[in-house]
């Protein structure tokens, strides 16, 4: 038997358990939560569709890969909501640990090579990883303006809040938080925000 | 207002229904039907931990983007099973038109460049679409036999219809056939198919 594709073959099934990890973001015509595979897809589509927005050269194909495969720490740590108030840091040490869990099913040469571009998208340092993680945020926000607020309106998020954890998309590509920023000021013309604890 | 931007940002929402679009197969661990969008992730995923078992030099980013659009005129058109009586050419007219509606939504160059890969694979008269159309035999093969015989026995499908309808999974890869034949053996073994009619 050949034993590298055994393993291969051993990981894509084990990852196929991204499939059940919900988030709580829904398809603009459907009522159920994706989940975070099709979220993984979605983000890499994006990527391929914007990549000439970028704010510095990107690799696209690294990119890529990186949104294909930025969320496999959540197969064991769960999605965390991203206005969630669970300490960031505990979520991430979850998630790390999953990543090097589900990771390590590959043969070695490919663990390491898929877990550093796992941890260079979290560093968000480079600048592929930055322009991947404006793509993370960005396909979200899509999505909830597209149907009525979505989870903005659905967990009572206020405008600020939504600028305060996207406003990194601005480091991966001004153009689109350009754009960002003119969604959320429509999105707040349309009440899809709560008010602001005065 | 940016045009080509806005351009973009509509095809990544009308696109978004390919989520809602399900297929027969199931994730392993879930009752549920999958859907087109997070099949679209695992072929993708799959080609890229199992490209070196490739028959011919291929470009794995196409590979790969091929297999992130290679489902788009579903949307339209639906999923179609695998071993249905449709007549494929029906089908195959109606997915064409459903991938060029889609498309349009793109800037003209885009497009042209996205449904030209999403022609290719079609086609399956490359390396890099002949590699492609693998992934999306062997994945679901894998998925069925890692849930007790799946869709397989779901539907009461004979061994040498699997054969037959993946057989096309050795102009991608021998390796990857040789361990396809592998499954179907022991999925034969494990009473996963219906009795071939006498």
């Amino acid at each position: 038997m050949n034993m590298r594709l055994e393993k291969q073959i051993d990981f894509i099934a084990e990852s196929d358990d991204l499939k059940t990890v919900l988030r709580k973001t829904s398809p603009i015509h459907d009522k159920r939560k994706e989940n975070t595979a099709e979220h993984s897809w979605q983000v890499a589509i994006a990527a391929m569709a914007l990549a000439e927005h970028a704010n510095e050269p990107i690799d696209i194909f690294r990119v890529v890969k990186m949104l294909l495969l930025h969320d496999f720490g959540e197969i064991d740590a769960g999605d965390t909501f991203h206005y969630s108030k669970v300490p960031n840091s505990e979520q991430c040490e979850r998630e790390a640990q999953g990543a090097e869990r589900i990771f390590n099913f590959l043969p070695q040469e490919q663990k390491e090579e898929w877990l550093s571009l796992w941890k260079e998208f979290e560093a968000r340092e480079t600048p592929d990883a930055r322009f991947a993680a404006a793509m993370d945020r960005m396909v979200p926000m899509i999505l909830n303006f597209r149907s009525n607020g979505g989870t903005w309106k659905e967990f009572g998020i206020v405008a600020s809040q939504v600028i305060e954890r996207n406003k990194h998309i601005k480091e991966g590509s001004d153009s689109l938080w350009t754009y960002a920023l003119q969604l959320i000021e429509k999105s707040t013309a349309k009440g899809f925000f709560a008010d602001a604890p005065s």
